[in-house]
């Protein structure tokens, strides 16, 4: 393990390198890795959940063989969003068994189709939510294929050769080179990992929204993997961010760490007054239950509130919150795969990447009763080649 | 009376006029007219709520006398919103009595302050449901002043000289030439009255959501007295216009009428699958409960849905309705007096008006009654010129 480990880290990612270490390393990352628990058989190894008790388990299964348009690439990072944890246990419904979570995916590319010309081998590559979709109604003829009727998810999808795709809790992924993105060599792969889904989720309706310019005021509600990216962003951007929390614990490192320029409490009556109709406009994090008329009375004039994340319940809103100041309440999902790439170029150039908390895959099982309970800064990333690959 | 009809009927709203006929003209409609049932006194008679009874009765009361900056105007015509009827009843809270309601003023100047440069003696004039504003928040500097936190209101507000404003279900009015608007002469003044609120209330949104270019496919949610009208617009901006409503009975008049394309049956699951993802933008009149989801899957990818009628309840939203295609829920409020003007203008050029009742004031407690039961096609305006000045 240590040496693929080691491969990874010399040569992932790396323009040029001689040719016989490089055969080391993909020898190596495609040499049918194998666990002392695993069930099943096939050439990829991952972590399944069998049903939705919420456990995941090592299992072996099949990745499809790389078409002339596919890039197969071995996962050296697999971030864990909250979605995988609502996912393996059913809470949206239409969830399929087994199932290998995770679309955070990023790693080094170890074989391309004949036709391929978006990467070559030895590139590092990511994945993000989608593996495909049907590129040819309205939404993906927009490069909006997020937003495709027909879209294949990374994991608990079908894909369009009938097979259940599986995700990115696993050693390698085959993915036609449409929905792979570029990773530039200058980001951690860990640490960037998160930006394939967290990072797009708040990036994308910043810029669509308007709120990416240098003096917009803006509020992020919720200070968790979703929220320290949105203000990450903001401040990227050159925005006045505001955060709106429950926890009064979150506003020094709201503060120090992520640059925010100020805190409020959302229990704070006081506080949410002295802030009323001061924000140009709210990326809301918040997928448990919360007063969004609350949020929108921080809203200026012609401000947007726009949902990122998804609670299970619906929430009231009183027509007078928009109408009054002529606010708008929105919803965004993810971003497209060229407005992904657009903005891992961005964070590059930034230096933009996740707050994470690295594991080894054998945790995920407790990383995900620890997420359960918000317990995260902010966002567990699997270390997939340090422990995994073996 | 009738002589008073007459007059206004020969010299409303001509440009040029023998000084000896209009001399006769606004002489009869300024000799503080009367009514056999009329309490207090003052040089101004209208109907008046004297509590929450919802009943009307006639009331003398004092307009201030005219400034350098003011107009005042006979007032020929008032439309019945039924947001007066939300008032006279203090559905909303904050009533003061007694209130004159009205904010769909039409009629002629018969005297302009010395600084007045907007409108001369013997124009048309109008005024909607403001009368003043800060003029110096950011709203204001918008001409977005209908946003002001320190607008007047026509009625049941306090102007700037600390008095009740009253409304124009009455003699005459006095207002800043800031907010009158310049009625055309080629409109007629009963239909068009309520242009003032109804239709500008419909007209602003299409314009502020880009809902105003030729193919866009829009919906308009109920048939009433804002919903025609959106559907007025919405034909001659050159829209495909489909009317959704709870009432089948409505579709003749939707379609052969008001030149609707296509008629809905929100009650219809089958109705409403079919046109599922098909439109732009909606513009939703409706002031009951409803379940906005419903309409909101009628809503393309990054549709639009605004809402102009005010429920008195809060209504809830499912993330997932505006997620999935970047929808967004709007509101929106009248509009400033500059696109009033730029909207009544619209209508002279397209002869654009509403379709009304005419009423004698005296029959206004029975228009309410109706009204309270959605029972007018579509707009109730009092013939105040025709029933009120004796």
């Amino acid at each position: 393990m240590q040496d693929v480990v080691e491969l990874i880290s010399k040569y992932g990612g790396e323009k040029s390198k001689s040719p016989s270490s490089f055969d080391e390393f993909t020898k190596a990352v495609s040499k049918a890795p194998t666990h002392p628990d695993a069930e099943g058989s096939g050439d990829c190894l991952g972590f399944a959940a069998k049903d939705k008790s919420g456990h995941l388990a090592p299992m072996r299964f099949e990745r499809r063989a790389v078409g002339p348009k596919d890039v197969a690439f071995a996962i050296t990072h697999c971030g864990v969003c909250h979605s995988d944890l609502h996912q393996i246990k059913n809470d949206w419904g239409g969830s399929t068994f087994p199932m290998v979570p995770g679309h955070e995916l990023v790693g080094i590319v170890t074989e391309v189709g004949a036709e391929v010309t978006k990467v070559k081998v030895g590139d590092r590559a990511a994945v993000g939510c989608m593996v495909d979709s049907c590129r040819s109604c309205d939404a993906c003829q927009q490069d909006l294929e997020q937003f495709c009727d027909n879209v294949t998810w990374t994991y608990n999808s079908t894909g369009k050769d009938g097979r259940a795709t599986q995700g990115g809790y696993s050693t390698h992924t085959v993915t036609d080179e449409k929905f792979i993105v570029k990773f530039p060599d200058t980001l951690d792969l860990a640490a960037g990992a998160p930006l394939l889904c967290a990072g797009i989720t708040t990036y994308s309706p910043l810029r669509h929204w308007g709120l990416d310019k240098p003096g917009t005021k803006l509020g992020v509600v919720g200070l968790g993997g979703l929220g320290h990216m949105a203000v990450k962003f903001g401040k990227a951007f050159g925005a006045e961010v505001t955060v709106i929390s429950t926890s009064p614990a979150k506003e020094k490192e709201a503060l120090e760490e992520f640059g925010a320029d100020h805190f409020v409490v959302s229990s704070s009556e006081e506080d949410m007054k002295r802030h009323a109709t001061t924000l140009d406009g709210i990326i809301d994090t918040v997928s448990a239950k919360h007063d969004l008329n609350q949020y929108l009375s921080l809203l200026k004039l012609n401000g947007a509130l726009v949902m990122v994340g998804l609670p299970n319940m619906p929430l009231p809103i009183a027509a007078g919150s928009l109408i009054f100041k002529r606010r708008t309440l929105g919803g965004s999902a993810i971003g497209s795969i060229k407005e992904t790439q657009e903005m891992i170029d961005f964070c590059a150039e930034k230096q933009i990447t996740c707050k994470i908390e690295l594991i080894d895959i054998n945790y995920i099982n407790e990383a995900m009763e620890r997420l359960e309970k918000n317990d995260v800064k902010y966002r567990f990333v699997i270390d997939v080649a340090g422990s995994l690959v073996v």
